[in-house]
């Protein structure tokens, strides 16, 4: 007797079957849950740096890529770069928003919820008085961050908002910035 | 009589000159210290989505780039993506090291230190328990991040270190990411 192949389920583009059979394995094996990222920065003088990304540690193994992603960072005119790329306080906004997308649409996928179309704005206020040592009282970082989330899907309005805490409440980006992490530097001579 | 032209003093490729009439600008007018970054995010489907990255708020002024720049984002195929880019935790370690970085190139050039060259490395833990939902004492952030910066520059070992605390005493990121920023998020209908 043929038994019948069974499709994979795929909603908002992420393949659920292999989501659930992830979550399986890591029960069975709770070790694959932990991953750990890297990159390698490289200074090209003044306000450029750049970043390769390649190598990874998860799902028990070392990971690499066939090519390394470059990042590049460096700085408007009115903060004395050369405006060859976004800067790294930019950068951190897409580290946010690219998060809180993929974990509501990863969450949503779980929950059998389709989403046609996300579009986002994010906005945070700097103030340099901290960075060039003028008002200590004033921070070196971001003081606020605002979100704005546009979302297209069947789903009745206080389900939007459900929506986006699916984004929140997962995101490691998210947890990351507004709880903090430790952070421990070492310096050594090139 | 002719006046002497001045000339600008340039450390590590940063116009010092400039730096300190900035800071002497701010002492006069305060607000120019003021900035807001923003970024726009578009969802591409599945695990990817992009940001463009263009205005600005500055300096007094609304600013922009010609273009905008365009910052991918994707998972690896352990994590249900494509590989087409580097994921959102790993974007968060190139805002951090491009921040720190540039902090502590442009301190070192304010004080008159030159630096030659600068590598670093930064490696974060993650245990997916968390955005998986399958132990809620598991954070979903980083459980910490290891940064190691190799330096060539003509100083005594001891500065390397004061060298290195430039960096994470004034880097907007580094304060972001290690003190939390509160983060507002609102949801729209698109």
């Amino acid at each position: 007797m043929a038994t019948a192949q069974k499709l994979p389920k795929i909603v908002n583009g992420v393949n659920v079957s292999d989501l659930f059979t992830t979550i399986d394995a890591i029960k069975i094996t709770p070790a694959i849950a932990k991953f750990k990222f890297r990159i390698h920065n490289q200074w090209q003088g003044a306000s450029q740096n750049r970043s390769a990304v390649s190598e990874f540690y998860g799902a028990g193994q070392e990971l690499s890529r066939p090519q390394p992603f470059v990042l590049e960072a460096d700085e408007p005119a009115v903060l004395l770069g050369k405006d060859a790329a976004a800067n790294p306080v930019e950068h951190l906004l897409h580290a946010l928003a690219s998060c809180l997308t993929t974990s509501m649409v990863y969450h949503a996928a779980a929950r059998g919820i389709s989403i046609e179309e996300v579009e986002s704005s994010f906005e945070g206020d700097l103030d340099l008085h901290g960075f060039l040592d003028l008002d200590k009282s004033v921070r070196n970082g971001y003081q606020g961050i605002r979100v704005n989330f546009k979302i297209k899907a069947d789903v009745a309005d206080e389900q939007l908002r459900e929506l986006v805490e699916l984004g929140t409440g997962h995101s490691p980006v998210f947890d990351s910035l507004t709880n903090g992490v430790p952070v421990s530097v070492n310096a050594e001579r090139l």
